[in-house]
């Protein structure tokens, strides 16, 4: 109930806002290190190398913390979670904190199974920059209860937004609450960002890819907020246009990527007007 | 010589038996837990998702026991096994078994190597659903030399019909030996599956996908046998549809996932009639 | 300056050549066994398959060297290194030497991160019968100082042809250090591949798959330089192809792969012409 209310009152991102930061991210070219799950590498960084970002998917212990340092942004998702994978994880973020590298957090399934809601929950204490997830794995982070089917999630995300606010005033970060509509806030300004098309949800590793594009746009950012609020509509304004040149899930995916490829921050700003 | 006598007595599976069981999984959404190899979980994943089934990789020792007790079917395939992932398919599989949730087994390059041939015996002993592979495969698991190279079967599949017949019995799998024509069999009853298309043997996880496929016909099947054959049919077709829809192995991926998602149960009546 | 003079001298690899090398790579369907890394295994396996040559990801220390015995060539690439995947590549190749397997070695980010560049060059002391890497790895490789970011070389290729001739004669291997031209030598004789687009930057594993094919070529080859070469040849000219047919680097696989499937020996001797 008090979540419609919010809904009313959530302005929409502005789409030339998101321009700038397409523009600043196109001429930083971010390395962005990757510690993510075993399904969605190839995809994560297709994406990223679509759009401009330089990515690394580096994984040993032995090797994390010598990159996250050298890195523009470093991405932790715990979807395929093992204990090596963790220790290296915990080694690339204390890494990245000491340099003063931003890192996003993907809490796939949080929630769901114990081990990872645990690790997580030990995660969360390393301020992360970003945490990017669907409205059950918020919810969980926030310390509400939420049921959630395997990775994907059964809440809507509007139910997530105040779960939303109150982790990101909880930890710092920027949150992103994803689902039909994104909702993204620092736990003072929230703002909506409603484009997209549910193709999306039956092509694996869009969500994923989309936590390591907030990590991109967060590297270097002045404005935070601004960064993942950007990251997401550029995601959904790729989608609808990969939507319109498709046939299904199958040709939706390459479709997707030409589409961050040719994006241009006059495009966004003229879908603004 | 037995197997070509078998092969005329071998009834074609009715499309629109297969029409049926895409209808109940349509419905379901089940959720399949997939502990594949490390090539194919992203074609995994994206095959289910366009079917209208629910993927997850969740693939940690830690983890897999709490989760496979969740998911409606459970998939193993040991194409990338080594130690840790092999531990955790075991839980797993127990988990599975305790739960009640069938589970489909992929006997990747079964008789090739030496430690997954181990492996691949002890697991057949946690009584599979299904199991799902090339001639090679179903041969050495039934007790019979084969001589594979490497994960491609050099045998036709309607030399294993026998073969799949007497591991049927033997285990109380359902068992599907795939090639240009697919068997799938009880031990009692054995079905062809003659649809397809050879451009599917150049895109590596179509094998790999079809097993977790018939994890998903599997889940809450009353006629098991059906909904393997299902499984082959409809992975069949859509090769087909797609195969006319390409230029080579890159675009029929695509256009085999958007052939999985805008299939529809009267489609195959109609192809039937 | 002595590599700019270098540059005018270097002859262009005849396209007749890659394609009698292509004719024989098809008529020999070379097992492939591939250690990879984890991103690119999916796409590395498709371009094999796609140029007729039948790839096979074993990863386990207890099956490697079973494996390596019996395909035909091997392909070590550390992208995604960690020391379980070590050991497995150390036994890998010892057995690949044993059995006389040629191996290729693609040395990702090497000069980048010291637990990766000890480790290559504990693997270099293995002689090798190739070497495919960009610039940076290349020079880092030959002894030279390299500022490399992340795995994308940030030095233009012909900066390291004097690397990769040193390398050559000091290993014994192939090199071929790849960039907007390739240039492959054997420390005698360099040729200069030319072809190629810039999107394929933009594909994750392209180059990797590059690293793949060579292992492929050499397979039984009787002219290596030739055969790396061809590999080379083959992939840049498949590129020029799918970039003409592609709308940016999402279309650009699939066509990618389809040009790869299609190319037939006259049409490379024809460009030649």
């Amino acid at each position: 109930m008090s979540d419609l209310h919010t809904i009313a009152l959530i302005p929409q991102f502005p789409l030339h806002r998101a321009g700038e930061e397409l523009a600043r991210l196109r001429a930083a070219a971010p390395l962005v290190h990757c510690l993510s799950n075993e399904v969605v590498q190839s995809v994560t960084a297709n994406v990223l190398l679509a759009l401009g970002a330089s990515p690394a998917m580096i994984v040993a212990e032995e090797e994390v913390a010598e990159f996250a340092a050298m890195a523009d942004a470093l991405l932790i998702n715990v979807g395929t979670l093992y204990p090596a994978r963790l220790a290296a994880m915990k080694k690339a973020v204390a890494a990245a904190n000491a340099a003063g590298t931003p890192w996003a957090l993907d809490p796939v399934a949080a929630g769901v199974l114990s081990y990872r809601t645990d690790a997580l929950h030990d995660l969360l204490k390393q301020r992360p920059a970003v945490i990017r997830g669907n409205a059950s794995e918020i919810m969980c982070l926030a310390g509400e209860d939420a049921s959630g089917k395997g990775v994907d999630s059964t809440a809507h995300s509007a139910l997530a937004i105040a779960a939303a606010q109150r982790l990101a005033r909880q930890t710092g970060a920027i949150v992103a609450v994803t689902g039909e509509v994104d909702y993204v806030s620092d736990g003072e300004v929230t703002w909506a960002v409603p484009w997209g098309h549910a193709l999306m949800t039956r092509v694996v590793g869009t969500g994923c890819a989309l936590s390591a594009v907030t990590a991109a746009f967060v590297a270097g950012a002045t404005d935070r907020l601004a960064a993942v609020a950007a990251a997401c509509a550029v995601m959904s304004i790729a989608g609808e246009r990969a939507e319109s040149a498709c046939d299904g899930p199958g040709t939706f995916l390459p479709a997707f990527l030409d589409a961050l490829y040719i994006m241009q921050p006059a495009m966004l700003k003229a879908v603004d007007e």
